[in-house]
């Protein structure tokens, strides 16, 4: 089958990837949109050291089940949970299932992923997507599931004020959902023309270079994506705030060489946030409450992944998704 | 009066110091027992720009009041919180007064220290110590109340297993406030005869060689006073699990070039903590939960207060003391 494949930092269409076996309790699902994210291209860049077929945001149609699988899924449109788990570690029986000690993520560690005619997922993992979503809004469940996890780890009281730094794809999606929050949020970015979609939602928005880092925020959510992310996160935080991070980034050697003494001298919380409920997203997406379908750059065939790659990669993009 | 002044990373005695002022609300202080804590050797390392007189851990006599303050504490025995703040910024409105914008903080910030014959507070920083405390015991208020912020900060679940990371000062203090939780507290340090005090709080301990990294506590409080210390944090501590940084060191340069990558897979908290809450020190002292008597490695006159610096400095002291 056709597939994109990642082997030594280099990307290639190949056209005779061997077709995925569903083991027991799997699906095989052929998916209809996908989407490209920050971490594929941070994969690229040698992120986690992954080699194999990459993606992990998609929608897709269930064709088969394997082993004791419940048959009910053939047939259905559904999302899934990026997260393989083992059921048995510590970790799995604590109820902490995303932080299983054995996992493998989809397109991301020890998985093959979405970027291909076909790809297995456990069916613990589905979501059956409903009718009013269509597919270009489905394929949007799995980032809005990470901004749903940042609403699972804050206790907001009062009316706080938030900072969503970064208005790249993610910064986008967080700024709408940090806004569902009894919340005064704005975004703080570069980029003129992606704020301008704040105006249509309603989310206050400023040019970073226009913003005072006055220790004022209640919240400030990171999703730079950049190294650099960090250091402003804890100018612009308040003492005893919290900042959110969503940012990772590939090389070690990259890492923010940043000095946390105001962290310490101002007692603020860093919260790292990964992948988030699923749940709260389709819910969140089924009610109307978030407009992801002006996130969409560009769509591209599965067999211009590259250059689908080279756009998501450039600074003006917001989301690219890519068709079978 | 006779003060150690420190001006441009150099320490001094003088004989000559300008005897200070109580500005209204203010007590003149004498102190009786003097604490040299790790932040007093990165002030001399650059940390914080400071100029003046150093010191912050005090018991000392009220010699006399300034203004309207209360003339009940001439003559008492007091111990003092470090930060002196204005009650009408944001931050002293919010009950956030330990954070005041305008703050002052005693031999750290914008006021002469407590390394003098004599030194200023205000009257509402102040607490009276109990006659069952010592001057040796009451010393140690400011580092213990340190420690107590982060009982303060923890909301503690079930019976966690918490690594204290270091066992220098505020290492063993931690590590004994720490073990009034219903927790497994173990301290982890390179020092074997440091470690052995542990022995006699019947408090477990494990040199670092010895330590494996399995990401499995629930909590763990860095107290190294070093860069390195949060990356070997990062290590320990389990997915969602808590890390309390107590360390602050002198060079922004030298900041913590630490990849905050498994920060974010593993959804940990980084929670920054710093001054602390007198009264529960001093509760717990009163109450004799605390061996510090134990840590004391020497002591010395105000008058050799270097040769005291340069002994606190070494990895084999512990707590040095300064008489007047």
């Amino acid at each position: 089958m056709r597939a994109l494949v990642l082997k030594d930092k280099q990307l290639k269409v190949v056209t005779n990837y061997p077709e995925p076996k569903p083991q027991p309790g799997e699906a095989l699902i052929r998916p209809l949109r996908m989407g490209i994210c920050a971490t594929d291209l941070e994969l690229v860049r040698g992120y986690m050291d992954f080699t194999g077929v990459l993606g992990h945001e998609f929608v897709g149609i269930v064709e088969k089940v394997a082993g004791k699988a419940d048959p009910k899924w053939v047939g259905k449109r559904v999302v899934g949970s990026i997260n393989c788990v083992c059921g048995k570690c510590d970790m799995c029986k604590a109820g902490l299932r995303e932080h299983c000690r054995n996992r493998t993520v989809l397109g991301i560690a020890g998985r093959d992923g979405v970027f291909a005619e076909r790809f297995t997922l456990p069916v613990h993992n589905l979501y059956e997507v409903p009718a009013l979503l269509d597919d270009d809004q489905a394929v949007f469940v799995e980032p809005v599931a990470a901004a749903c996890q940042i609403l699972r780890q804050l206790t907001v009281e009062g009316r706080p004020f938030i900072t969503v730094l970064g208005d790249g794809r993610l910064g986008l999606i967080c700024a709408q959902v940090m806004s569902q929050l009894n919340a005064t949020v704005r975004v703080v970015g570069k980029h003129p023309e992606k704020l301008e979609l704040c105006e249509k939602w309603k989310v206050k928005h400023r040019l970073l270079k226009d913003v005072g880092l006055r220790a004022d925020q209640d919240i400030v959510v990171d999703c730079t994506g950049r190294r650099e992310g960090l250091g402003m996160a804890l100018q612009m935080v308040r003492p005893r705030g919290k900042i959110v991070m969503k940012t990772t980034v590939a090389e070690a050697a990259a890492a923010p060489h940043v000095d946390l003494t105001p962290l310490v001298l101002n007692e603020i919380q860093l919260i790292g946030s990964r992948c988030g409920p699923f749940s709260d997203a389709l819910e969140l997406l089924a009610k109307g409450k978030l407009d992801v379908l002006s996130l969409i750059s560009k769509r591209l065939k599965l067999d211009a992944a590259p250059e689908a790659f080279k756009a998501a990669g450039r600074s003006a993009t917001i989301k690219v998704l890519l068709e079978p």
